[in-house]
């Protein structure tokens, strides 16, 4: 499919044919094309719990304000956002070395800019890690839409209880949710959009673009 | 361009042809794509300060620990995330009323939770705006290449140097910049990416995706 039909026809979908299955070739396929997000330092520090089996399903929609489409769809995503990605920086580093990005001094340097994101704080991670986890998760619907499924994001959760249910450990924060399956039907009318006057500017807060 | 192709296609470019430019009809076409992003209430909590004068993305640069594609690039974007969206919350709850997604009742139980979220502290707030803008950042950035444009998004920078220098009011969090412009050449092999089953466990955690 096009991109912008993929992007026009992404819809937040919340009535799910319960009876289409997303099957693990296309979760594959999903989650390769999701993986080619950009990440600072390529950590891709995104993680995907991907829950199919009912007794999951239902379990997730309690932890989300009992919404029926977490139930519905073929899966719910339980995202996770890594706050400290520190093994994997290793391994990338590696990666640019041999690449040629860096050489050897560059990487220690970057390794020791990221190893330092331990003393900045619980927040400064959280919100380093969603940021970048969420460029996924947009890939993920837009990526979906194209091999005709569709989703839903949902933040209406308690990521306690999230946690508590699945197991999660603390270092990951639990950036969304995302429904994924199949419409039933055409959903309603999407809401009206901001203009784009309304949303950019040019040079300067307050000169729109028009 | 095909969705796979743009997704398979767009990199994170540093090069960029200081010779081709962006136009307004382009800003235009993007950010209205931009615009159909997901987003909580549909709250569109997203600005996208553009700036293509000389001055403005030399004054960026430096904000930017120095990352000469921040001038290079044809327009700089600094992408503002509005931690109080609350003005904008009547407009869509006005709007969910008259498509007839909510009655007048439930219009005003989810104002009073958005209201709510002053409450709920700045981390609270800052966590979902870069959420929800990121999401929008990534649409961004593929709309941009299925346009033959290109783009880099950019973590590095210092935040209050830019809000003292561009004049963003403290309700917006500085979620990220991104570089929009023509690739001079083609990049360099990209990075490796982790696997699906290293990425995407199914059930439970440990149980990856094969």
């Amino acid at each position: 499919m096009e991109t912008q039909a993929a992007i026009r026809t992404r819809r937040s979908i919340r009535d799910f044919d319960p009876g289409r299955k997303v099957s693990d070739r296309q979760l594959h396929e999903l989650f390769e094309l999701v993986g080619l997000s950009p990440s600072s330092y390529n950590l891709q520090a995104w993680e995907f719990l991907v829950i199919r089996a009912a007794a999951g399903k239902k379990k997730l929609r309690a932890c989300a304000e009992d919404q029926r489409h977490v139930e519905e769809a073929s899966a719910a995503i339980i995202v996770l956002a890594d706050t400290y990605p520190i093994d994997y920086a290793r391994t990338t580093m590696a990666d640019r070395v041999k690449l040629g990005y860096y050489d050897q001094q560059k990487a220690q340097a970057t390794l020791a800019k990221i190893t330092a994101w331990k003393g900045k704080g619980a927040e400064y991670r959280k919100l380093k890690a969603v940021r970048s986890v969420s460029l996924a998760c947009m890939a993920l619907m837009l990526a979906a839409r194209d091999m005709g499924l569709d989703s839903c994001p949902i933040e209406g959760f308690d990521s306690g209880q999230v946690r508590k249910g699945f197991g999660i450990p603390g270092r990951y924060e639990i950036a969304m949710l995302i429904c994924l399956g199949y419409r039933k039907q055409e959903p309603r009318q999407r809401l009206p959009r901001k203009e784009v006057k309304d949303i950019v500017h040019l040079e300067a807060l307050g000169r729109p673009l028009q």
